[in-house]
């Protein structure tokens, strides 16, 4: 599962697939490591292109303009997990890709990630695959208890997603989410949610970060905050599955783990373990790890670009107390008020046009450490 | 001086003058807060343009192209204070120029710089004016003492700068300068340099950093130091300095004053501004602010970015003791020992060539705060 580790001297190109704010994080911190990134996207107005050396157009499933964009770069990495697998694939043929298209593969699809991290002993909420609105009727009666129905692809931010109870009409249910390939997720009582962002680099060195508590409002990211005011051995239990994840990937770069704590009451004997279930999996940097640009000396960003281009792993200790406060939307009209306390630090991605629900930028409350 | 507040919108557009690694950072810090980032520069490879919205070459005396590039912006900058002056009040007639061409003039020229201090009573070391190689020897007899003979422009980094004796050749020394209009300036015996990094913003608030500690090898920056081991009250007069000449230029944005700073033995009676000279003015964002990237939750480069587009001031306080060191030509060469330290921020600007005497990035070196 180890490469040999082979540098990236400051200089090279890193290629990114992905025009979006994660993207921009990215290439502006390849940039302070003195690396050129080259930005691909399919939108018009990307917020990544503004801070990169060169951004080019195109679509993500244009095998030629794909290899145009990659042949400058010496290494390609992805900033959202709906690149088309095949074309992943197509690529790492000619460029290192970092992470994997086999990490992709297993994260765009729900079913497909939900198995892997069964066969890996990764604890995971009872699931059901849904082909058919008699699938749904079935898993609805079998599972007899409220649940979730996720699409397999495509998902995020809570999009594709609708909440079912065992008596709900399964055929209503189906066509809501346009009769596509979905999963049945049975909705577990937990306590709260909270993350690990991990790295794993080119050695098969694997750090994290302190895991955040992360609160969601319309299924979006509202804030992160560290610490969590979750138990140390419950956050540590935390880590520890999200570098077994890493490992079982290969994975190179920042992985995000989203994780549900369950109540002390039920679970407490049986060891930290038992008061975790993997949400989902995100093979990329992840919003709950914003914070750490304003209270960590190395960020997500920069050890994502450290991993990729062989770098040894920065520091993920944490200098202060933070809540990260995701702009959504017209939060971002705000910018006056946030710009003028002492204690933020304000990050706008550059988007125009402020529309509900739209991640537009954030901010990190920064406290002394506790 | 002060101009009514009028506060630029996240998603506008700042021009800057010069391709340089300062506004590389001006660049970035822009784009953090949302605005769109142009860059022009007369250099076919700049640091800068790797991470702007538009990069455009140009001479910097070709006002149809500057026009051109200034049109689509709403607040102009510069990075270097070399723009010619005449270009600077052409612009300035367009679009609202911050720092004023006026900072410019004084700024570029020594003569010009020294009288205006003078003549507001701020303290520089002995000095005149040389047109002639007769003007030299006349100034060396007056002087007796040792000396430094400085073009009146374009000198930077100890460029264009010749140490001179009471009984130096002066045929000899004008014609080393290539028989520039200069200045000669008497060597003082000061204990150390430091500088004030003050920002200015357009409603007239001014603020500063904690003044660095710097050290400089063939003229050029190496390192500064906070803190910088200097009487608290020799430090708040330098501020108090700064302050005021920030204020007699109507300055707007982040402005560098390195002073000299005499031994305690021979002024301590007269107060701490005594022990004060103004060694030179930098109507911009200076390197020995480096430090604030790391050290600060809102660096040189977003507070010269929020006062040129009337945002209100961040704030100046700093989380860490901190040593900045300058990785000058080949010194980048070591970039895997200092990317390898977890108490180093490491920052390079992707400068191919690491020609002698060349800044290719710095290191912040943190320290918890003593």
């Amino acid at each position: 599962m180890t490469e040999p580790r082979a540098a990236l001297s400051p200089g090279s190109t890193i290629a990114i697939l992905g025009g979006g704010q994660l993207g921009r994080m990215l290439s502006v911190a390849a940039a302070r490591l003195g690396f050129r990134a080259h930005v691909y996207s399919d939108a018009a107005e990307a917020p990544a292109t503004e801070v990169a050396a060169l951004a080019v157009r195109g679509a993500y499933d244009d095998l030629d303009a794909l290899d145009r964009f990659a042949a400058h770069a010496d290494v390609l990495t992805f900033e959202f997990e709906n690149v088309p697998v095949s074309a992943a694939e197509h690529l790492s043929e000619r460029i290192p890709l970092r992470p994997s298209a086999r990490s992709l593969a297993v994260a765009q699809d729900r079913i497909t990630e939900k198995m892997f991290l069964t066969e890996h002993g990764l604890p995971v909420a009872p699931f059901a695959q849904i082909d058919t609105a008699d699938d749904l009727a079935r898993a609805l009666r079998e599972m007899d208890a409220p649940a979730i129905l996720k699409t397999r692809r495509l998902g995020y931010d809570g999009k594709g997603q609708l909440n079912v109870q065992p008596g709900s009409d399964a055929a209503a249910a189906f066509a809501t989410i346009e009769g596509l390939p979905a999963v049945l997720e049975k909705r577990i009582p937990f306590s709260c949610e909270i993350s690990v962002i991990a790295v794993r680099g080119l050695d098969g060195e694997v750090v994290a970060y302190e895991s955040p508590w992360n609160t969601h409002a319309g299924g979006i990211l509202r804030t992160s905050t560290v610490p969590a005011g979750v138990a140390a051995n419950v956050r540590e239990a935390a880590a520890k599955m999200a570098a077994r994840v890493a490992e079982a990937l290969g994975y190179v770069g920042v992985l995000g783990v989203e994780f549900f704590v369950l109540g002390a009451d039920d679970a407490d004997r049986a060891g930290p373990e038992a008061r975790l279930l993997i949400n989902e999996i995100a093979p990329r940097v992840h919003n709950s790890g914003h914070w750490t640009m304003d209270a960590c000396r190395c960020d997500q960003f920069e050890n994502h670009i450290r991993a990729i281009v062989g770098w040894p792993l920065g520091p993920t200790t944490r200098d202060s107390d933070v809540e990260m406060v995701n702009l959504i939307g017209e939060d971002a009209l705000a910018w006056q008020d946030w710009a003028g306390r002492d204690d933020c630090v304000l990050h706008l991605y550059g988007k125009r046009d402020a529309r509900p629900g739209r991640k537009m930028g954030h901010v990190n409350v920064l406290k002394p450490r506790s």
